[in-house]
């Protein structure tokens, strides 16, 4: 078996996926991001905002355009999307892309759900209501009609620094994520993130738990959680299954739907990385069970026997999940994938980007 | 029999639109539109760019955003997207929106090309080149996603004038289109567009034959134009097969096609309705076979027995098409729903479309 269930029952899923799914990738930014240490998604703080394009860009057309190099940090530790590239290449599914609210377009075809960058929460409220209102209207709309379309869609996401904003709208929700979620970095900044989501719900005068969930992201969340839970609900209504294809902030859009639309419920599910799972700092399983206890699954593969030091760094918890790498791995396994070929496939694209980065360094 | 095979063998197409399809409708704007008398579709000749929107919007929700009214006529006379949004949602098909390149933007989930308006043919070129070329780019990569995520995709199209701006393409790629082009209206302004078309074509300097048609696009075309061929040659390639689905347009569409790249032709063919055929002031199927002979279908829906004078017009030679109506139709009859319960579903919505007027009348 190429993946590993946690919880529920996955066979629903399994079936919906056999008979067509789109992967969409979600983006959005959070100034949030900019706060030093909050993540490592990016070379730099102000980089941070050219992540989710990058990726997108990188998922769409196996080269950025965004930045004029490679979508990996200098030491060769990869972006995710290496990996779901590469798995959906395998079991030829299409992508699309859709914009939540990002300060950096990205330079392909994509949906935009009219949303807005989210702002530094402990500074700001991070989306006006009325903006968290179109993004959830739109992706209703959007959720919908792709629902219609495929038995099964596959939700990815990158917003840099969104596990913090995650736990902030989880607190607000008034769930305990304190010591829940997970980070791309080995050393999880836990405490900062912490004193982050502290000050923020300070600023926002939130003092018990909210429970409208427009309101609390509008206060302290991102445009990807609305955009992901209301793509969700969407196409949940037309009958399709969903795979909330991410880590820990998957507890936040799973908690959005929870309060927004309780009958969607049942046709979500969440697909992880194995690496995730095992990020002793975070709790993905916990907090699903906290807030609703949908299936969760994880993908097997690992990075043991990779060749390059950028992929082992996976093993000692660099990275560990995003842009739906976790969701994509379990698709390709259910398509009769055997991992040893998609790791293959994963190294045949990294050393692309080797090579593209050496030549680029001459 | 729900519709009528033409020219060509569409066999292939209906068994991949049995297997699962996705409707896309590219909008944009030409500001030919502008010249009076040009295009009935638009009560005013600036309105005429809030009609695209307009249409989108009506397909995925049913009722308009852009403009605060129905989308008809004074006199009744629906937007041909009645029809369009009946037949889908009879089969439940998802919709697509794509932005080609409009002045204004629907208030709905679309996908963006990144193009822009095209401007007055008779004034400016259409379009800069390098606008083009990026919606081509665009194009290319979001028919390949769909492509891959479909058997099929149907493609219609929303761009008043939008016939004039495929004439003069046609005429400027070197094709015979003076006497072959349809329009939404009864009584065929032929002469007018064809001075329009003269006029463009001298103002742009072009004399002979061009062999480029980013070129000819650029001079004298519109952004859909491109924006249809590249989402068409786009899926073909990852295995898809297309139903360009509008009227006499489509030619103008298929010429790009065969001179960007050929070996896409194999998987198109164009659908379209029984009006668009019966237009004694047009020729598509010559235009097909001038161009190059792909499959042409069309429906067989006729309006005839409509309880309602502003339908009825249909027959007598009003709308005729647009919106993807012929393709939508054709695939309602592809999924085994007759033309009987398709009218019924139409004019279900058109009595709801009637009395959201006469609330705004009052």
């Amino acid at each position: 078996m190429g993946y590993t269930i946690h919880l529920g029952d996955f066979e629903p899923f399994i079936n919906a996926i056999k008979q067509g799914f789109i992967f969409t990738l979600t983006i959005g930014t959070t100034d949030a991001s900019l706060i030093p240490g909050i993540t490592i998604a990016g070379a730099k703080p102000e980089l941070t905002h050219f992540t989710p394009a990058a990726d997108a860009e990188y998922l769409l057309l196996g080269r950025c355009r965004v930045i004029n190099t490679v979508p990996m940090t200098p030491d060769g530790k990869p972006t995710p999307a290496l990996i779901t590239r590469a798995a959906l290449r395998l079991v030829n599914a299409g992508v699309l892309v859709v914009n939540a609210g990002s300060r950096v377009r990205p330079l392909i075809p994509y949906v935009d759900l009219q949303g807005e960058p989210g702002l530094d929460i402990t500074r700001n409220d991070a989306l006006r209501r009325d903006v968290v209102e179109r993004v959830v209207d739109n992706g209703l709309v959007l959720g919908e009609n792709l629902g219609r379309s495929f038995r099964a869609l596959i939700i990815g996401e990158s917003i840099p620094a969104g596990t913090t904003t995650a736990m902030a709208f989880l607190v607000a929700m008034g769930y305990d994520a304190w010591h829940k979620m997970s980070s791309a970095s080995p050393v999880n900044p836990r405490e900062l993130k912490i004193s982050v989501v502290k000050r923020a719900l300070e600023r926002a005068g939130v003092s018990k738990a909210l429970d409208d969930p427009i309101l609390a992201v509008s206060k302290v969340g991102d445009p990807v959680i609305p955009a992901m839970a209301s793509i969700a609900i969407g196409a949940a209504r037309a009958g399709s299954h969903v795979i909330l294809a991410g880590g820990t902030q998957m507890g936040a859009v799973l908690a959005f739907v929870k309060s927004f639309d309780k009958s969607a419920l049942s046709r979500l599910a969440i697909a992880t990385t194995r690496w995730l799972i095992n990020d002793k700092s975070a709790d993905l399983i916990g907090l699903v069970k906290e807030v609703y206890p949908i299936p969760v699954v994880s993908s097997n593969l690992d990075f043991r026997d990779m060749p390059y030091e950028g992929l082992r760094a996976f093993e000692e918890g660099f990275v560990k999940e995003g842009v739906g790498a976790g969701g994509s791995l379990v698709a390709a396994s259910i398509m009769g994938f055997d991992l040893g070929r998609v790791k293959m496939a994963i190294l045949r694209d990294y050393e692309e980007l080797l090579k593209t980065l050496r030549v680029q360094g001459m």
